[in-house]
């Protein structure tokens, strides 16, 4: 890839322009907002576009309810040889597409999976999508010289491509990213309204749970809207279980010894078809959930204890795989948690015992 | 307090006999099944009951069904002067302790919140409560004396003390952490029959949201069956938030403007009040939720990256509140999240690049 147009220079479209400058594609922007344009201009993501050459490909990177407008216009234009998008749906847009008859040889649907806490050029990063995984939306038509280049932008990116069709990835993130936003969020409702000292015995399994609870509405209520048919759909089947398990705690908590025993099964198939579930989110490094011990370390709040820790867990040549901190209300002494391989905890605790530090 | 009773040495029992045998209290042993016992003795837990001594504090550390009739027991035996215990729940065991008629003025339920991810005496350590919340639930009735010797007991084992009532314990524990639990059970349960594709997509949003759900089914029965009622109407609450928020979704893919419109309002609003509730989690030192900027850097996967982060980090003299790991998929590479107090990232940012550290 020589040359791309870049429509819509917002977070994730400038980010893709900075990344493939950086690479050394020429790349040419385009906003409906002229100062969006040349803010992005100035980043070092392009020029604006004042080309009447041919572009290897266009990402068209605005809002869904736009792609298929946006797509049919610079099709008409001839501006590209190969054609993306960037939105964080792809069903809607794609049926755009369609019924608006645009070219869907040269055309194939895209969505980098990229955190975007903040919007907007100024935000934009050239390494934002790496190691991220971009779903590409292929359908029967699609070229493979289309997917081959649309793959070329993954590479140069720095993510993974991944390959669906629309309907299954709209079904896929409304499953493990829009479900879980909207499930957080009314879970952190039932806090608002509860005792201070109620709250203050929240720990690390609720802090965790609604860590996502935190985000920003507005921009949430863009995403949802774009994907609610499918959400209601998946949530109308969480309320069904959900239904279930009060049922069966009602039982629990019932004088009748086979009532409470039934109702424990119940609450126990549940809890261990939920063990079932998350076993099956990808680990680490093979997209398969990875078995890890932890050690547990007690540390104190000073700076440069946590350097020291990972310093003295370096002497015995264990890789930390992954890392979780936590502290009690009030208190200045926390816990890290590290996870290692199987088989390496034993190794890592005897190093740290001999420098000194505390295990729980 | 010079001496103790623990009766009951699984894992809570024990480790309260280490951490009091630590600070040289005479610690007493007792257990229905004598392996345990023997077991907790040879730990350095304390001696295996013999003596006919009354001790200053009798810590009943059995499940919660059998708490009262233990401590009518141990009380008609008149074995100590203060008496408290260690189950989870506190309403059930406080009407079982009337019902029974035992001593109410010299004792006093406790729950220390510490994690039980393995039980029995050989899983037990003095140092379980270091830094934790240890609830106490005096009534009316109890004599400060008592009170004060369960406080001491809470010190002795570094825990911090909180009062409450028993029911509004019962509530808060209910809200904060054994709802979450079947919460997170009834997302990862959606995972279980979900396409292969599907469950790649998986990001860190889901995976903090379903962590608790890997727990044991068996131990969280237990938990649940004594404050299932508590539970399911948590619960309830919850399933008519989640009907709402279907509700909403409908409306909002719905082609009709208003309806839209409306739906985005409903569902914008339970977000805002998520956001609400999620601020209220306590934070780290303050009991308050603090305010934190995120640094995020990409990181290689060999030994010793993130020890060498941490030094470098440190010599920016800015104390790292907390940390999160990020992984994706099939990825060697991975982004670390750094959290410092509000304004510090900037100079964080700085010391790091000048590193060579790659910031996102």
């Amino acid at each position: 890839m020589r040359s791309a147009l870049v429509v819509g220079t917002g977070l994730v479209g400038t980010s893709v322009a900075l990344a493939l400058s950086e690479r050394g594609v020429a790349v040419h922007l385009r906003d409906v907002d002229p100062v969006a344009v040349r803010t992005a201009a100035s980043l070092g993501a392009g020029t604006v576009d004042g080309s009447a050459d041919v572009v290897d490909l266009a990402i068209v990177a605005v809002p869904p309810a736009l792609v298929g407008r946006i797509l049919a216009d610079i099709q008409a234009e001839g501006v590209a040889r190969h054609y993306t998008d960037v939105a964080s749906v792809k069903a809607g847009p794609q049926q755009d597409v369609i019924a608006l008859e645009c070219d869907t040889v040269h055309y194939v649907g895209g969505h980098p999976m990229a955190g975007a806490e903040r919007s907007g050029p100024l935000a934009a990063r050239a390494n934002l999508f790496e190691g991220r995984t971009w779903v590409l939306t292929p359908t029967p038509d699609t070229e493979t010289e289309t997917l081959n280049t649309a793959l070329e932008l993954v590479a140069l990116c720095g993510a993974t491509p991944v390959l669906m069709g629309a309907a299954a990835h709209d079904r896929a993130v409304g499953l493990v990213s829009h479900t879980p936003h909207v499930v957080a969020s009314l879970v952190a409702m039932r806090l608002e309204q509860a005792e201070e000292r109620a709250v203050s015995l929240a720990g690390p399994g609720i802090r965790d749970l609604t860590r996502i609870a935190a985000s920003d509405p507005q921009l949430w209520v863009d995403i949802l809207s774009a994907n609610a048919g499918v959400v209601a759909d998946i949530l109308e089947g969480l309320a069904a279980d959900l239904d279930d398990a009060v049922a069966g705690l009602r039982a629990m908590a019932s004088t009748d010894d086979a009532k409470r025993s039934g109702g424990a099964q119940i609450v126990e198939g549940m809890l261990r078809r939920g063990n079932t579930g998350r076993a099956r989110i990808p680990g680490k490094h093979d997209g398969r959930p990875a078995r890890y011990e932890a050690v547990a370390v007690l540390i104190g709040d000073q700076p440069g204890e946590l350097a020291k820790l990972f310093t003295d867990a370096d002497r015995a040549g264990i890789n930390i795989e992954d890392v979780r901190l936590e502290h009690s209300t009030g208190q200045l002494a926390g816990l890290v948690f590290l996870s290692v391989a199987q088989g390496a905890a034993v190794g890592l605790e005897e190093t740290l015992r001999a420098r000194g530090w505390r295990l729980r």
